[in-house]
């Protein structure tokens, strides 16, 4: 097809194309950030320039120490960008590991609920829960952690259109498991027929002219894969009774759903978590585990942080700060001193912990709530969601307790797999929570055995978590409302005094590790301006 | 959630359960077909028995000789099944590797074109571009052979938000590469608006309940991420103009495109690319390159391959089949005989070879068009889509010649990359495959540095086929009108004489490996069963 261009587009590309033969792709990079013609994401990633080794050398200020509260994400994200500049960083951590949120759980994994006795993962090796964080959008600077320490990845399904939706109480599809591609083609194509035919039939004012009318019409058609007179009569899209095969076999459609029965089912507001922007794909998760990322932190900072080493007092002069800890292994006081303190506690610890806090940080520590969130995995000796009903990753969405079930996007064509039975928030999660482990893998069975039979068949081991009740973690990830990114949220961003929060709450990226890993950037950033103004 | 169920689904239910427990997964799964709760594809697959070994012996018809004609996918297919009864089976295939447009290219791969110069491919080793097939669906039988032979898997990217719709002459977004998520979430919600709208106004008479249309009103506010008042102003389903950060960094949400400008960009048109029965999301490919299926079936049926091997006339009589080819390492005609033929060559290369056809047959064969279909695969020295632009996998969609381009769904993070430049058909395939290799390079490059910038900076070597101009294949697809269907069709099916045709133009699963292989499996069933009741 023969094109033409504005002039000034040609000239752009011309400018661009010079620039890359003569400066490098460096240049072109650079140029084309300044041109606008990166992505938000890249140009928020080339945002953040690390301390320099040259910086501290330069002005002669080496040797300043940060203590950084919390091995997770976040802190030690802080740690290895303090540590390019040659800052003296201790990180404390209460646990015997690092990566916080970010954990998998393995054969020989122990976890003890608060007010419950000790559960330990009876997985065969090799299989794993991510407890946590399960994925990432392709656009976080999670992604960019992981190509800079060789982390390897693979793609996390968020989106497979053969896995079900399955509603209680819902109609003439109550107790039905229907694939989504069936369900979205339906609803789609009867949302396409409606206003296909009432542009068709003028019954709407828009304002829009004939010609356009017409493009919108022809739009909906190929949209809603309508036929010539603007019905929807079923579609390929939402597959088939009987499968097209070879020879003669030309398959046979299956009936699409009437519409009041689609309405009924609640399905349709399924449809659009796939849409949103941290969800849509592609994504991805680390090959093995996502604490494949905790490690690859581990193994550039775990020289500087002090396993089980549970805080207990956050002190700060004018001059310095003080933190005190408990020694878990010896059951002693400790307590260790430095220039600043990067605090990544969850405010719902952090604020149980006595500290030097002003009266606004302090209160505002403590008026903010977590959000509910478990999940349990379950191994079977069968991946029989790959082979009875090909579905390879993904997921499948119920009204019932257990939200969801996650196909395991990993090592398919496997003959075991583990697969998260359940993962819930709020009051589903609360409910879940409440109970003892063996009522929740109890639970998991009975209604996901009502989606796939063939669960008590081929079960063999579950592990499950409810997060409020993880000691150190005391929720799922912070829940700030609209009122307490007002209120409390600009408090908690500001340092106080000597001491500078970071973590996924100091974020507008809650929930993510790219909340914790920005939040850490951007705190390295601001002590690195003051130690250098000093 | 408490739920109330209908007896008759406990009952259903509790039965299984039962069957499971008492006959293990095996009796469930066949209950499970019986029953009906199998997916239709799943409950195609277990309708294939392959001819059993015992079946001959106990016959005692062991000895019968089938002549395939063609190592492609089909071909093999059909001799690896005829194998495990015993059957005596010799491929003759034209060049010398098997797999026919299963075919992927790597470094020192050579093809010379009709009419054209010989062409090497100068890929890094390690590299590959996928020829002929690059993906699979999760519920094709190909997908099962995978399975039965460990070739490792791994997601095809098809569907990426990240990636974009670029188009030319095409209004206001003329010559803009838009992300798709901006274009899928404008359109979404103008669509939702509209109808959310005329329903909220009575404009339209729909035959369902005023209840209803509340639920419907409700689901297209979700849908489209409208406001309280019905409008679209903008979702972050679309993207940000500045993404969310950490700290007080909240974001700015893009501005919508107008719709008209949506309208006249003809993007519109490529939604639902995603949506079509065979392109929605979970697809897969083999771990390193398409040719793994080709080679796994090699691996099994290699040793009964004459390569090099030309067929140059397919004769028959009541008692049996014989073939003569070219020897094309000595350039001797030789002939092979058995009592069956099965014939996988495409009828675009079939019809020129003198054959005992019955005129009815010979009639179809030589009636029936082939799809043009071109592919460049490009080498670059840097994955620039993945680190400036953060898309890994997945297309971009355009109205230039070019058609599409692909990123590698494959090594992420890795140095550099191998781009499909353009996946083109129909009149762009034609035009792209009349042109000398290196005017299709000079052409991609072109047309992608439009979308791409670092193209030219970051280049380094291309091969690219034209299908049509392959010998032995002449053709990417059958391309059946729905009157040769009728007509020509059902010839094709059926055996003539001691002669079966197979291969995806045996099927309605055109243009893909499963076609082939659901076709050669549907042959070795008859002619088992002929041989049978001989």
């Amino acid at each position: 097809m023969e094109t033409k261009e504005k002039p000034n587009e040609i000239t752009r590309r011309q400018f661009l194309t010079t620039v890359g033969k003569v400066g490098g792709s460096a240049a072109l990079f650079s140029v084309m950030g300044t041109l606008g013609l990166l992505s938000p994401e890249a140009a928020k990633a080339a945002d953040f320039t690390p301390p320099g080794n040259s910086d501290l050398t330069v002005t002669n200020r080496n040797g300043k120490k940060v203590i950084i509260l919390g091995a997770g994400i976040g802190g030690m994200t802080a740690a290895y960008e303090l540590g390019k500049a040659g800052y003296d960083v201790t990180i404390l951590e209460a646990r015997d590991r690092a990566g916080g949120r970010n954990w998998s759980i393995r054969r020989g994994t122990t976890s003890t609920e608060i007010g419950a006795s000790k559960q330990v993962a009876r997985f065969d090796d090799g299989m794993y829960l991510n407890a946590g964080p399960m994925r990432i959008p392709q656009f976080h600077v999670t992604m960019e952690y992981c190509r800079e320490f060789g982390v390897e990845i693979e793609p996390f399904n968020n989106v497979n259109d053969s896995a079900y939706y399955y509603n209680e109480n819902a109609g003439t599809l109550s107790g039905k498991k229907i694939p989504k591609r069936a369900a979205k083609a339906d609803m789609r194509g009867y949302v396409s027929e409606m206003l296909a035919k009432a542009i068709d039939q003028k019954a709407l004012d828009l304002p829009i002219t004939p010609e356009d009318k017409i493009k919108l019409v022809n739009y909906l058609k190929v949209e809603g894969d309508l036929d010539e007179d603007l019905f929807y009569r079923g579609s390929e899209r939402g597959g088939y009774k009987d499968e097209p095969g070879s020879r003669l076999d030309a398959g046979v459609l299956r009936d699409p759903f009437d519409m009041k029965a689609i309405i009924g089912s609640g399905f349709g507001n399924f449809f659009s978590s796939e849409y949103s922007y941290d969800q849509q794909m592609m994504m991805f998760h680390p090959v093995g585990g996502m604490d494949m990322i905790a490690k690859a932190f581990e193994k550039r900072v775990g020289h500087k942080i002090k396993y089980h080493a549970e805080v207990t007092e956050i002190r700060q002069s004018s001059t310095g700060v003080r933190i005190v800890f408990n020694d878990l292994d010896k059951n002693t006081a400790k307590e260790v001193s430095g220039d600043y303190c990067i605090c990544t506690i969850p405010l719902s610890v952090l604020k149980s912990i006595p500290a030097d806090f002003s009266p606004d940080m302090a209160k505002a520590i403590s008026s903010v709530g977590y959000a509910s969130a478990g999940k349990i995995g379950l191994q079977f000796k069968r991946r029989f969601w790959e082979e009875d009903e090909q579905i390879y990753g993904g997921n499948t969405l119920t009204n019932m307790d257990i939200t969801s079930i996650y196909y395991p996007p990993t090592k398919y064509f496997s003959k075991k797999g583990l697969l998260l039975g359940y993962y819930a928030f709020g009051s589903n999660a609360d409910k879940l929570g409440k109970m003892s482990y063996q009522e929740r893998e109890k639970l998991a069975l009975m209604q996901g055995a009502k989606i796939h039979p063939q669960y008590y068949e081929e079960f063999q081991a579950s592990f499950s978590i409810d997060w409020k009740k993880i000691k150190y973690n005391l929720g799922g990830w912070v829940a700030y409302s609209s009122d307490d990114r007002k209120t409390y949220y600009p408090t908690l961003c500001k340092p106080d005094g000597r001491i500078y929060l970071a973590g996924e709450h100091i974020s507008y990226i809650t929930a993510w590790q790219a909340g914790a890993i920005e939040s850490a950037r951007s705190v390295v950033t601001d002590i690195h301006q003051r130690v250098m103004k000093e």
